[in-house]
């Protein structure tokens, strides 16, 4: 039993991966996410894809450890899924349901908590024990890893960090509908609401002005070149970074924070801006967190799928 | 082996405690903290202790399981303190040191992961894996239970939730430095200063005016007597502390808070008081979190620190 296989299941693509005990990544590719009928046929695709892989290759099951799988909701340790409202799931058992379709071991986790996962082993934190990776994407969300195990919570919502309120004065609800979250200020949405708030409040030219639909990246770009008005920006955005993240290291300490998600290909400037406020508010005994930025990019979820499986068969293995 | 000794390390005096392995209390006593020559005496003075009842009780050693201890500041899974500043301690090896001196296997925790670890087992969380305990007392501390361990942290601040910052407003210093802690809020001593800067921002009448050392017992007093302007605080109070406990609880997502300290023996109106803030400001995913008044006062330490030597041995066994 040399190899296995990492997923990720998205709204709108499965990604699967192969990899030796090593992990290595051996192989990739995507298919689509089948949403239709309550994404029945979701499980059954995966295996599918799978088979005909071993098939095409030759590879004997006996070789297979097993498949490790993220999704976007909530998972406990047994494998029961609640509400994967992206995919149409209800309730029902992944680690039954997708060995079922395999004969394969199957370990299912959150798709944030296998990113950090991933991130942790292979990634921005590789071999860290303890670590944060916060990604800012669309939305802002997190995966917790301590003692190298993924954190779950008690409803599936540990890491939830995109939710910590950081501006009681705000008027406008977040998606979630409270008020004043992270997310409203640091996701990539956040950032052009908050630079479009700063442009329509005055006259003062900027580049950002030139852009018909400004996107997060103008803004970092604008900012890169200069523009005043885009630096106050991503100083607003830098101080509710570091603000919320070191409301999550006082709580955690973890050894390091990776940072990820599409905000974060903005690089080392960004990672400097946020450690700059994330100084100023963390407690003095946890400020010598490290941080760093993710490097998996959308291959992370796999990576940390194929290290959930490979550490249930080690474990199963030693009881 | 039946029995065995919870001690928690307090800066004036030590609380020692003989249990059984249920965990009933059997016994307890205090002697005080001899903080002189960096704290050397400490340790001789709780073997001594622990060796004199023994041989009073007639307790061969055979019949003991160890000796778990809490003290005040960062340790490592292996007993390593890293300054205890309290006591005068710098860095060693409890486990070694009490070891020699006793001839007892000895786990040493954190003072709040202990307390945390003693109410999730016979207090407020009783039974509960997956805990936060918020202490409300001279500072706001808090201790973090996960799969029914506590968390340490990397650098051993883990659950310091007092210095989530609240207030970016705030114009005066923390006792840690920083500005806008929860502590300088929702501690005993945050209490007096709102209640101090609401009496002399008005000229309204209060209860609280008659006091001449204000208190944080006087102005709940005051509160439950209907007080209007230390009603006003209280709603202040409450506010700041849903808010940092919300935050806390997005990271964690616990399956149920305890709320312990001085504090909180203001009881159910407090409880009520926090909570009606923490849904307010709660991520959806989280909410069916509960709240529960921590149960063993200042007991928690010896209780925590007998649950940590009874879980290291009983895994000792099993390796």
């Amino acid at each position: 039993m040399n190899f296995g296989f990492g997923v990720d299941v998205g709204g709108t693509t499965v990604k699967i991966a192969y990899f030796n005990q090593e992990g290595s990544l051996l192989d990739k590719w995507e298919i689509p996410t089948d949403t239709k009928n309550g994404g029945t046929q979701i499980l059954p695709d995966i295996a599918a894809s799978i088979s005909d892989y071993l098939e095409k290759k030759n590879i004997p099951r006996s070789q297979v450890i097993g498949i490790g799988i993220g999704v976007p909701g909530p998972v406990d340790d047994d494998g029961n899924v609640n509400c994967c409202s992206n995919l149409g799931w209800g309730v029902f058992n992944v680690h039954e349901a997708l060995k079922a379709l395999t004969g394969l071991p199957v370990k299912a986790g959150n798709d944030a908590n296998v990113a950090a996962l991933g991130e942790a082993w292979k990634g921005g934190g590789h071999g860290c024990e303890n670590m944060l990776l916060a990604t800012f994407g669309t939305g802002v969300g997190g995966g917790i890893i301590i003692g190298g195990q993924p954190i779950n919570g008690a409803h599936g919502a540990a890491g939830e960090i995109g939710h910590v309120m950081v501006n009681r004065h705000e008027q406008e609800p977040c998606t979630c509908g409270n008020y004043g979250c992270a997310e409203q200020y640091c996701s990539a949405t956040g950032v052009v609401r908050l630079a479009k708030m700063k442009l329509s409040a005055s006259d003062r030219d900027s580049l950002m002005r030139t852009c018909q639909h400004l996107t997060c990246k103008d803004v970092f770009d604008a900012g890169a070149k200069g523009d005043a008005l885009a630096l106050e920006v991503l100083e607003q955005v830098y101080d509710y970074m570091g603000q919320f993240l070191a409301a999550v290291c006082c709580t955690l300490d973890p050894e390091l924070v990776v940072l990820g998600g599409g905000v974060s290909n903005a690089g080392q400037p960004f990672l400097e801006g946020v450690k700059r406020y994330f100084d100023k508010y963390i407690f003095h005994a946890s400020r010598s967190i490290g941080f760093a930025l993710a490097v998996l990019g959308n291959s992370a979820g796999t990576y940390g799928a194929f290290k959930l499986i490979l550490d249930a068969q080690r474990k199963s293995f030693q009881e």
